[in-house]
């Protein structure tokens, strides 16, 4: 027995795109899915790809599913909400799956009609392609999908929603909207930024050196920056979005750098092999829980 | 027929262990294996895996190497080749392995006896373990063996490591020194310096977020930090050895990630997109030399 009766899934993108392969590969999720989205053509290859039962850029058409999944970028979420609020019936449940929580948990309550669930979650999950041939039904398996109910949010929602990730293969959590935010900058975000500007750093070399950074970036910029073939507007959505925290996390880290520099400029070797030492032991700390 | 009649290996770790691997393997380096280390635990361990033919603590064997590689610490370099210096014979071809060339190519030189040619490399290949058992034969395989040699080095001995390194299955290019060191500082210095310093920054966080780090340290965390896991006291020596250049270089980084940091605080999404955009490119290029 399906966990809903008809899945909306609005931005068919990596993330919208696997859960309804999913769906189509396990039969658990939903009886019937739909895909709406803004682009027509976006919506004539998530036909072409046999990803939905149905496809619509009309947001009354809300009406016919009982969950519905925002899988767009975080600044957009607010923004179809409001478009769909008007549509939602009583007894939907609503999700998204945004990756920086700020105010959103408050917001959009605000404005959906009386009877409809809103359970914020976010899937650790992605890869650096984008859009709806991206997606694939194993990408949440093992990872952690990340539940943000407001105090508000009725019990029986949150469960559907944990059970829907865990019909996905993620493993969930509840965590506040501020813990969320605060980790994911760490984990995430920074990471991003950092790796989106030393590729920037490279790029702005001349043209003799640039070249060779290319000829020789297999000792460690390579991997350093598998992340930063990233989607651009995603990134910027979350970058902005999360925008006092991350900075305060970077503030953190460039302190730790200077301090890292001052202590090769004076030569200072137990101070750097200290540092390396620490950074080592959170690293090994990761290896080992992997494998546990 | 082998390259040389007899090849020292000083130092097998990471990277000696694989040279001695693959002559082991190959039989096309050299007739004899001799290895010399100042650890005798290193050396009965270099024995138990049949690494080499002769092991030795003392210097004057290097008397009887055609061939001495010098795979230690890039600080040792300078230290270890005086030791060598009175014992090596006249046509005896000294490299090393140093990750940073400094000055080395002019000052070994200086105190070699008459008629010992010094050609240094610099293997682009490494993985995050160490010592003798850490090395594989493969290593080498399709990376980089860069050639530093001075203007006095001779024709044949330029070649000679050339075709060592190829016959240990990389490929090789001359670069001066300084070239050298701008390039690495780019491509590997700073990167593991980041990479350090991103996860000290992590272990400084207070216990509850430092233990979420770990938990969810899947999204980006994960991969932009294997790196941390190198040998501290060898990375210690990389940055000493290479402060001037890597401080520059880390410098640069820190302006463009204010730049980035400032446009994200004034929401400027043309400035943060730019960027992402010049740092992909980069990336592209890095996936499509790759394939090449």
């Amino acid at each position: 027995m399906p966990l809903f009766k008809t899945l909306m899934v609005i931005g068919p993108g990596l993330i919208g795109s696997s859960i309804l392969r999913r769906a189509r590969r396990d039969g658990q999720l939903a009886e019937r899915l739909i895909v709406m989205d803004r682009d027509a053509t976006v919506l004539a290859r998530v036909r072409e790809l046999g990803l939905a039962d149905d496809v619509t850029m009309d947001p009354a058409d809300v009406a016919h599913a009982d969950c519905v999944v925002l899988s767009v970028p975080v600044r957009a979420v607010e923004l179809v909400a409001r478009s769909l609020a008007p549509f939602l019936q009583p007894g939907t449940l609503l999700t998204d799956v945004a990756s920086v929580r700020g105010e959103l948990g408050r917001t959009i309550p605000s404005f959906l009609p009386e009877g409809v669930e809103y359970v914020p979650s976010h899937p650790m999950a992605g890869t650096e392609f984008s859009g709806p041939d991206a997606g694939f039904a194993e990408l949440f398996e093992g990872r952690w999908a990340l539940l943000i109910p407001s105090e508000d949010s009725a019990a029986w929602a949150c469960e559907k929603i944990q059970q829907f990730w865990e019909n996905c293969g993620a493993r969930t959590k509840i965590l506040t909207a501020e813990d969320h935010d605060r980790i994911c900058a760490m984990v995430s975000h920074l990471p991003h930024l950092l790796a989106f500007t030393i590729c920037d750093t490279a790029d702005n070399l001349s043209g003799e050196m640039r070249s060779a950074v290319l000829d020789y970036a297999a000792s460690g910029f390579r991997d350093f920056t598998r992340i930063a073939a990233s989607d651009p507007v995603m990134w910027r959505d979350i970058f902005t979005a999360n925008r006092d925290v991350l900075l305060e996390t970077l503030e953190r880290f460039i302190q730790d750098t200077q301090s890292m520099a001052d202590a090769i400029r004076r030569g200072d070797d137990d101070a750097i092999t200290a540092k390396i030492h620490r950074g080592r032991r959170i690293r090994r700390s990761l290896i080992h829980n992997r494998q546990a």
